[in-house]
């Protein structure tokens, strides 16, 4: 399924408008779509004690039990205590702390009200809210929207959790709601700005160019993949400003023996419901996943993966820890977490050429964003960006 | 007055309902029942300096002049400055920092109004509202009702202001709806698993029963008191579960030596308006009110409280001080402090057999607070629990 | 242009009301009155990096650039980054830290967008709100109001800005409204009894009366200011109080050496739109503006200005840095911080007499208070206090 949407589109040179026009469902999803699975906790994170998250605006609180994953509500059917603070008696179960009302982490069902009695009427009548978990490459992944999840494949990019491929994962809190935080990482525009002069970009072996050119997305299967134009040059003549990129030292140096400058990336970027932006690399692919956890927070899941195994799956997890954590994962990123986190979330918009990408993405999850309805039928929704 | 309420009433087996259905009066009592006399300060923390509390969300000053206590509404009638900033220029008044208006601590009454010179027309003209306290056994109560207060002994138990038994009190704030601190005293489920390994059970000699009947509540004079039916014994097999409580060595130690399993304690726990918990023991009674600060704080008075005189009366004490207060005043009880502050006040509840308790608890507030009509001519209330 | 307002109003005696009644423009002046020039920042904290603080609700950044000072709207007109954390790549320019949108300081023009190139549309095409600035006296003034600002002159008295007077400034945030900041000041009842202890009475060489009497204000020029009635007496008794004030043994011996107890100021206080108390003393004229930051929060400017220059000019200033800056600008007008930030803004009130100088002040700013469009027509309103 490929289709193509918005070429051109700012060709036609209509003024963009002042405002901020989301649709209507774009508009409401404010703690995201929940028909999807999203990833919910780390493994390694994930050991003998509950972790207690919010996630979609709800109180999830995730176990481990017999090596396996479960999630439940984080609310006792009873009187409200939080089951994060309960105690295992039985492994498989949890019993909250204020009656001792106990559940099973599989299904949620309260299995005994300790003090009550063996004989409680409670047991198996009440049960809270438990949700479908897959944990993979890593991660603990949880399905909280209605009726029953697709499978983990149709929503998580095999990189990402294949047994052949290797992964890294790391996960940052940023204050600043999904939508900011994903549309920053299809915004085809900032990059050039806020991250020439993050390590990795400096190091990268190429002059960037000073400017991105968006040209309009296309839908490549369950992706939303930005279409570039004939990249800018490495610098420019601006009237006010003048010459920009002003190259530092090593810029020109790195130029002087002969990189190529203006070189663009090969692959573009992509976005992927429910808030995924996913990039591939020469030998890598970098997804991220920006949560909603509440309003004004988002959790992001980064994933660092390659198609390696054995040795060479270890020398590239070493190349993870020494180099790519600290300067794509922290210092790249950690310049995107500081622009999400002062924007004004009620400012006016006014769009500029890049911003076709903005708009792209708008519309693409606007017409895109699955249903509950649809959740169990069709993967990836159906219909144009239009 | 005695009346039988409830009992039985699970046996009818009518399922509990989700949601959580209050009284309309209880309901809208967010900061407490007005028409009361509640404890306000202690006698040993109102010394020359005065003491700004919030009390059912209303910021009351106490003062300390010739000996008594005082007690007015922390606002300056002129603009809205805080009494409990000003100053005391003659003994028995306050000077308000701003302007220099001095009101009678006794009345309330504007005396004075310094900076208007001593025939200012706002002496006599204008007051602030005083509240009428009485002073005993340590504690400074105070009436916030309208009309006239009914007696103190009306609305407290004797062995808490009585000069012939010893008293000694402690307070602490909770962050939590005083209902919830209330119904945590009268709920009969939670101690079997709360309180389990509290130093106070543990030494208590007894080993407690896996868990307590609840059978119903009575009205016993100004009390609504529980009905116990057969304890339970000391363990059980739950299906999941399996034994418990799984006794630890000490425990089992205390039980070879002869102490009688499954013990009670003879005296049920009661509960009086507008929001105290009484227990009595063998040679004390405890009795705590939570009483309403704002919608999210409570503050609760403590007294531990002995029929003793003279050198017995030392030895209460001292054996308080050694023992009872941070044994059950300060673990005890902030078992229960670390339960309120961590329910959820807006969830759903579903009621177990035990929680007949609560709901006995909730009928009787509902249909028993005092309104301001009854104050003055009965003092708790009339009608039953129904 | 002179009026007489109010004077003898409380001979009528008729009781003053409680409740607060704010008429319905000053009431709705949350934020100030926005027609009219007001102090932003001070020069010697513009430097080369901006400054960004809140005023009238708004935010805003200033900037200095060849040694000018400008405003802007610290928001870019883009996504809603902050201008406060751009860059400056020309001088006279700010680049916003997102996308490289670049905007001329004066103008408020976007001259650039780097990430689009140097054709970018939006060149020309937005812009952020640009605020009238003017440097003078060591303040930058801001003019935030609808159409063409007045004349500075017309809003600012020349003690305050003229190159041959001296000036020293200082600047402090008040938790409280601007109005209860602004009220405090021409509040003709509080300074008896607040500032009878600071430093600077004490040793103003003079024994302050006990109240001050108020009578009524006069508008002169574009001043409110109070008329003074008969003094009070240094002391006085009063029924329950007794004799006040109770002098200390400085005060006491300060009357013996022979000063005249009971003397009042020769300049009276005075009131000036939009914000400002303004008082003339012997030697130099202070002057405080209280500039509205948001609902709950006040930026005041104090200036004590002196007509000096040369020598004497330093020598007021080495006096001011010596003594007053210590004892007025922060003892003094600290007790006026302490009381403004106390205050409980929704509290009832009950005037007195000397509250005339309250009522005067108000009805004054109702009828007077400058609309956005008499701003270029007419500097400081017109009609009567009525």
């Amino acid at each position: 399924m490929t289709e193509t949407a918005h070429e051109g589109q700012l060709a036609q040179s209509r003024p963009p408008r002042a405002g901020k026009a989301l649709g209507p469902r774009y508009q409401a999803a404010v703690l995201g779509f929940p028909d999807y699975w999203y990833p919910g906790v780390l493994s390694r994170h994930l050991g003998k004690k509950p972790v207690a998250i919010k996630l979609l605006g709800q109180n999830l609180v995730f176990f481990r039990a017999h090596g396996r994953a479960y999630a439940l509500r984080d609310l006792c059917a009873h009187r409200g205590m939080p089951l994060s603070y309960g105690t295992c008696l039985a492994e498989g179960t949890v019993t909250c702390g204020y009656h001792g009302w106990t559940y099973d982490l599989a299904t949620g069902k309260c299995v005994a009200a300790l003090t009550d009695g063996p004989d409680s009427p409670a047991v198996g009548r009440y049960a809270v809210k438990s949700y479908p978990v897959e944990e993979r490459g890593g991660i603990v992944f949880v399905y909280m929207g209605d009726g029953n999840p697709p499978p983990l494949e149709e929503d998580v990019p095999e990189e990402a959790i294949r047994p052949d491929w290797t992964q890294q994962v790391v996960v940052s809190v940023w204050r600043g709601n999904w939508r900011a935080a994903v549309e920053n990482g299809y915004d085809a525009g900032h990059a050039p700005y806020v991250h020439r002069n993050s390590l990795r970009w400096r190091t990268a072996g190429s002059l960037q160019p000073a400017w991105a050119t968006a040209v309009g997305s296309e839908v490549v299967g369950p992706y939303l993949r930005q279409k570039r134009g004939k990249p800018g040059p490495p610098e420019a003549d601006y009237p006010v400003i003048g010459r920009w990129p002003r190259h530092s030292w090593l810029r020109r140096f790195l130029a002087e023996v002969g990189k190529k400058p203006g070189r663009q990336r090969p692959y573009p970027n992509e976005f992927r419901l429910p808030c995924m932006i996913h990039n591939k690399y020469f030998y890598y692919t970098h997804i991220r996943w920006a949560v909603p956890v509440d309003e004004h927070t988002t959790r992001n899941f980064q994933v660092y993966a390659g198609h390696y195994q054995g040795t060479r799956s270890l020398a590239f997890s070493l190349h993870y820890w020494l180099w790519h954590r600290w300067v794509f994962h922290m210092q790249f990123n950690g310049q995107d977490e500081w622009i999400v986190e002062r924007l004004d979330p009620e400012a006016p918009e006014r769009l500029y050429r890049p911003d076709v990408s903005i708009r792209d993405l708008r519309r693409y999850v606007e017409s895109h964003a699955r249903t509950g309805d649809a959740a169990s039928s069709n993967g990836h929704g159906s219909g144009s960006p239009e």
